[in-house]
């Protein structure tokens, strides 16, 4: 229902980006799960924050490369990768429970995120996970991942990007090319109050695109991040938005 | 009650023994949750065949050392203990409820069980984690973990071992000392017949202790484990000692 | 010079397989570095015994894939790739020369071995780092990674499978096809005689190959293997073929 | 020679605290080697910055522990420890011989640089370890690994800290008392010339103390450290003392 409210989402746990800044100004905390980033003392830590400031939890699943913070691709079976999701979402929902919290969805992160856009396998396997765990997924619309969850009847958040630029065909302008990073923050602030208003997000080009999104992801680590989000959220409290899950 | 029933605990997926031949044998089996040994393919994979065989699982919990297969003390501060016990806990009950089963209590591994027995800060941050999970805490009588959970009302499961040699004060000898360990498959059965039926235990110098336990732990790998394991099970079978949680 | 002389290598250090049986039998030895498998200490251990055995020693490098014993391709950069390289290699020079040995070539292991037989990016990125290291390079003949060698002026060290079938164009039958392992130790002897003997392999089509290799690689983990590898030395050690680096 | 020269060392390559900005103001840099912090890619890149700004590299050798920063001790025993050593600094060598560096001494990081003040078995096989690698070793002053260094012919790189207050016995103020950290840059500048002056340090209490050391080490991630750093670095430039390894 565009127009009176809208989630705003953001990655914490990581050890990167100003965790304490970023919670007041959100309404859903996709947090680390100790496999690209956090140890469980820092985890459980960002859930009681969470907790604290009434942010939704969710968890933010990933390939085991700590190395690479889960940014590398990696040609995961179906059952390690199914494993590999019940164990870290169980993990945080354990710290989660002992500060008064809930995990209550999934979130992919990084080179899983980007797979589960197209790559069948991974796809279904991460669905069966958030079935099995009688999760919601957050996802990029109009990727398999979320293609398979409606099938399944796995609950879907469909998120935007704040500072993503979109190509006509809704999908987003891969980062080496122009456009793909929108770095002004009253532009940034601007589409995303439209897109709580109207539902629709305007592409590089101009054209106007439905995103039928319930959540918008503001990312915590880029330069300028934290002023980024903060004019996000001035923008939506002045126009009446309420951000909330 | 001793004298008609005993429980029978064993680690498995630690990748390390037979774990297919020890799992028919026992009634609870201390699963790894990754921090000493096990992925969660392998995880979820002992949980399914501890669910076939109506075999009880407990989560054995260890400091965060793959490289040292948790056998090294760490001083770990109590909040990373607690965490981490959290974190590997809600990791195995993920699992374990994915193929139908639960985690029923939780068993420290190595060098966090020895550091238990008389390490206040540990065993305290160690209780007040299965007291956060509501779980049952399996350690050895008369350590300081035991005391505690007691005090905080956390259900203890107190074990012996099957394998080892017990000292006069009911400690056990000292792998550095003669007697430590038992090897002859037929002994190590008649103690644990003995123990089941009477509920003591022969010290080596032949005191006989009131051995207050519940269950008793069979390693799994020693050289002889899965012999012994197969003379204790059917020695109690003869005698009538029914082998249940 | 095919008839007097060929090398045998095997990976050990792994934790699998039975590293004490096939040390004597082989001439060279592809120890982990800890990335896919292997702690340092186990690593230093691997070296001493190779030294013992006047056993060469090769750096078995491979994606940091711990859980997934570096079987699962990893989408990894260049700069990660040769870093890692470099890495794994150090450590393993180290560990050896601190018991009298040298390491004397590099090999990739599993996924990665099998990505460099094709990923142009990291193949060039496995030459570069043995290039910089001054280190042979143990590969696939006709393997993308061979040609990148061989252009960089990086000696090559090609190597054949003793147990693996072979297709007419002289690439390796998928493990998913039939004929993709042979099983029969003395099958297995008899080709590596052959192969030693004649520089020729036959196709599992009956197909006889040129095989310009130095090298056969002796599996150290699968069932069997430990038979396969003696039957292999006898066969060579009657024929009067040198097994030597 | 005090007077004339001194040595500013300090820890890069964590991922923590501004490596650019300190580098032009030390004269050693030590390097994480993977254990505590630093991905190989990483610590390729601190070697390269550290070669182009003409600063020594040292390996700074941890327990595993990466989720613990190597800040928690560990039992581990002389050969782990030994192993452990030698495969940080190899890995170190590799990646700093790529760009045309090389390692010049052991420094042992966090828990570890504690527990060889006093650890009888640790510090022996860390001198084990430099000894086999033909390194220096930085650490404390009257330290049990400066003493069995010297024994066994290790050359010794002594450091004074230039941010902690001293007890008139010579060892640091306990983190958990008061004047155990200087946050004034004038007073630890000042400090610093004193020291590279004199020879001598002042304790908490006035005391003045002889300091034999050729070095002093500035913390880079603490707040305020590159501040210190300025400071210390201008005072003594201004004081004509130069800054070198």
């Amino acid at each position: 229902m565009p127009g009176h409210r809208i989630d705003l989402n953001a990655d914490l746990g990581e050890g990167v980006g100003d965790d304490a800044a970023m919670m007041p100004l959100i309404s859903s905390a996709n947090i680390a799960c100790g496999f690209h980033a956090g140890t469980p003392t820092v985890l459980v830590r960002s859930c009681a924050s969470a907790v604290e400031h009434g942010v939704r939890i969710g968890a933010q699943v990933s390939y085991p490369d700590l190395a690479g913070f889960g940014r590398r691709f990696m040609d995961v079976s179906p059952a390690d990768l199914l494993a590999d999701v019940l164990y870290q979402v169980g993990a945080l929902r354990a710290l989660a429970a002992s500060v008064g919290g809930t995990v209550d969805y999934v979130k992919p992160h990084g080179a899983l995120y980007n797979a589960v856009v197209h790559h069948e396998a991974q796809a279904r396997a991460l669905v069966t996970a958030a079935d099995t765990l009688g999760l919601p997924l957050m996802t990029l619309p109009g990727s398999v991942a979320q293609r398979f969850a409606l099938e399944a009847g796995v609950t879907v958040i469909a998120e935007a990007f704040a500072d993503r630029g979109y190509t006509r065909e809704a999908t987003l302008v891969p980062r080496t090319e122009p456009h793909a990073l929108l770095t002004d923050s009253d532009e940034i602030a601007a589409r995303v109050v439209d897109l709580a208003r109207t539902g629709r997000i305007r592409a590089v080009d101009g054209t106007v695109l439905d995103a039928d999104v319930e959540s918008v992801c503001l990312h915590g680590d880029t330069p300028g991040a934290v002023e980024h989000a903060r004019a996000v959220r001035a923008a939506l409290d002045a126009a009446g938005v309420v951000v909330t899950r």
